[in-house]
Formats: structure tokens, sequence, C-alpha cells
């Protein structure tokens, strides 16, 4: 299965945002709904073996499961209103059990490190980073976890926990790309690594 | 120079649309606000020497313009309104003159075949098709011209008039993607080619 962990350094941690207003109001929402929409469509499906979770404040994480969505669009504004439904069932995610709020999708009161703790076991944890090895220089794991931070970078504190866990530090290309664009190429690496004659 | 020229088909020729409902009264002019994004958008900056065409209903071509654009933001909603300001200004548009409604966007009363005649001189035209060469195997073009569609399939009729002007039939992995995800994986390919020690 291939994972995709976004840290949303400016995101809401209430429904109380107006979909109006993604790239302002809702702390840069915009960026995390095109994440998720990179990690899951394809031109005519969408990817099931794909698991995007995305840290909302360093407090709840919204777990957005390929093999159980039924309600995903591609444009930004509906799926912003799913973290906005998974949000307004906040109060039901106690401790760390997860309250599913649409099919597939679920919120839990976890933050950066709660959730890289519960997801990161049996992965392949690979970080971003302009010094990292190209990525098509990695061999492809069977489980990545890529772990990307929204339109701001890592904290000091995110960065080194980060240089703890990471099994591998890659970059995508010579250019530093956009979260949501970098997941795109992520998966293009994965898709044809190995289908040279695709 | 980079160009993408993306046919929708289903786009509004009128600005009386809502930002509301850009994936459904709007025509899916969300897909086309994230081939907006994906051909420009670099981390930290804007890519300067690209050029982008939405073709607009077969009526009008809205032209985005790397080096002039100054206005430009990530979020669909923002690309939309561009989009839409542009159409505001399509009665100045006359023959195939451009009016300019906001820094390096411009419209012109063009549709697909009249803009592919105006852009494709000096360029290397480039179409996807899920039977094309892998684009690995292509020798990067100096002056690529892709050609992308929306949601929906080229038509009969713009299809024959691609395979008769295409230079190259390319595919971007064994996977079929949607517009914007190609543009961004296209750009990859570019950036990356001959950049082995990146």
């Amino acid at each position: 299965m291939r994972q995709f962990l976004i840290v949303g350094h400016d995101a809401p941690t209430t429904p109380d945002f107006s979909l109006d207003d993604l790239a302002g109001a809702a702390g840069r929402l915009d960026v995390l709904c095109r994440c998720v929409n990179s990690a899951f469509f394809l031109s005519h499906s969408i990817r099931e073996d794909v698991r995007v979770h995305l840290v909302l404040g360093d407090e709840f994480t919204v777990r957005f499961e390929g093999s159980e969505l039924r309600r995903l669009n591609p444009d930004e504004r509906s799926t912003a209103a799913l973290v906005r439904q998974a949000l307004e069932h906040r109060e039901d995610a106690i401790g760390h059990m997860p309250a599913e709020s649409t099919p597939g999708v679920s919120i839990r009161r976890m933050g950066f490190e709660e959730t890289l703790d519960a997801v990161a076991d049996g992965t392949t944890l690979l970080t971003l980073h302009e010094d990292g090895d190209p990525i098509v220089d990695v061999e492809p794991p069977a489980d990545p976890l890529f772990v990307l931070s929204d339109h701001h970078d890592f904290s000091a504190a995110e960065r080194s926990l980060l240089d703890a866990r990471a099994d591998e530090r890659v970059r995508v290309g010579p250019e530093v790309l956009h979260a949501d664009h970098t997941i795109t190429v992520a998966h293009n690496f994965l898709d044809t690594e190995g289908f040279t004659a695709y």
C-alpha cells in the first residue's frame, strides 16, 4: 500500500470555516485537498491501494482510505467539505479511536508524532528534501509512506523527528515542487518503475 | 518554451457562472484551473518559460503567459476568477486580436483548431494517448506543445486533427492520468531529463 502523510500547519481544527476561502481563512486547506486529489485519482478510477493522512494543526488527523471512499470528487471544494464533515465528528474521536464521518473518511484525535507512530510501522518512510537522493535511484518500496508538508517547511521539531525515523531522504527532481505535485511524481515513479515496456 | 493547450469541452464561454460550483454549473472549470496550477507552480516560484492555452467551449481561448503573470494563486477558485475576468473582456477580443484582462492573462476569440494553428508553429506537438510511446523514450523537445483534454476524451474531429498534426504520440506511464497530473509528470520529465546528477 502507498501512504501519504501531509502536515497542515495552518489547517482548521474546527468545522467553522467557509468553503469559499480555502486559501485564506481556512488555512490553505486547498493545498491539502489537492494532495488528496493527487493521491487517489486516476483518469477513470480511484487508486484503492492508497491511504492519506491529513494532520490538521497537530491536533487531529483525517484519514482517507482508498478502498472505502465513495463520495470523493476531484475539486478542492468538495474535498474540503469532506474534511469539514470529519471535523464535525471530532468530539466522537475519543482517545485514539477513530470516528468515521463519510465512507472511507475518518478523524482521529492525533497530532503529527502520534500519527507517525501509528502508521509508520511496516512501511518504508520517505521524506522529501532538496538534498535527498533522486527518487529514481531508490529501489521502489513495497509499502512506502511519503511524509510531506503543506505550503510551510517542516518545523525544526518535525524535521528532527523525521530525520530520526526516515528510511530514505529523496527528491523528485531538480525543481522543488508543491506537495500535491510531488505526490503525482511519486505515484508515476512507482507506477512506471519496472514497467519499461509500459 | 513549454506550452500546454487544454481543451475544455464544457467550459463556460460567458462570465455568468458562480465560483462556488466550478465542478458543476461551471462545466468542470476546476479541471482547467488545476491544469494552470500544474503548468506554472514551483514550490517557491512560477515557471516563467511556460504558456497555457485554455480552449473554452471551442469559442474562446484564454492564454496564461508565465513571464507576465502577477496575480496567480494555486487554488482553483482564484484561478477560476481570472478566467471569469477574461470572459468579461470577451467583447474586446475582436477577430483574432487578444484582450488582456489581468497581467499575463488574455482572451482570444478562437476555438480549438484556430488556436492550434496559431500556436503549433515552431513547436513539437505532443499528444497524450494510451497507446503512445513512453515519454521517457522520447528525446525531450526544446519547445514542446502538449495538447490535452479535460475530463472528456477528444472528439473524433479533434482527434483526427491531432493525429494529422502530432509530432509525437506519448503516454506518461502505465496508468491513464488526469490532465493536470499529466502536466506535472511532463514537467518532471523535462526537468530531470539530462539531469541524472540532480
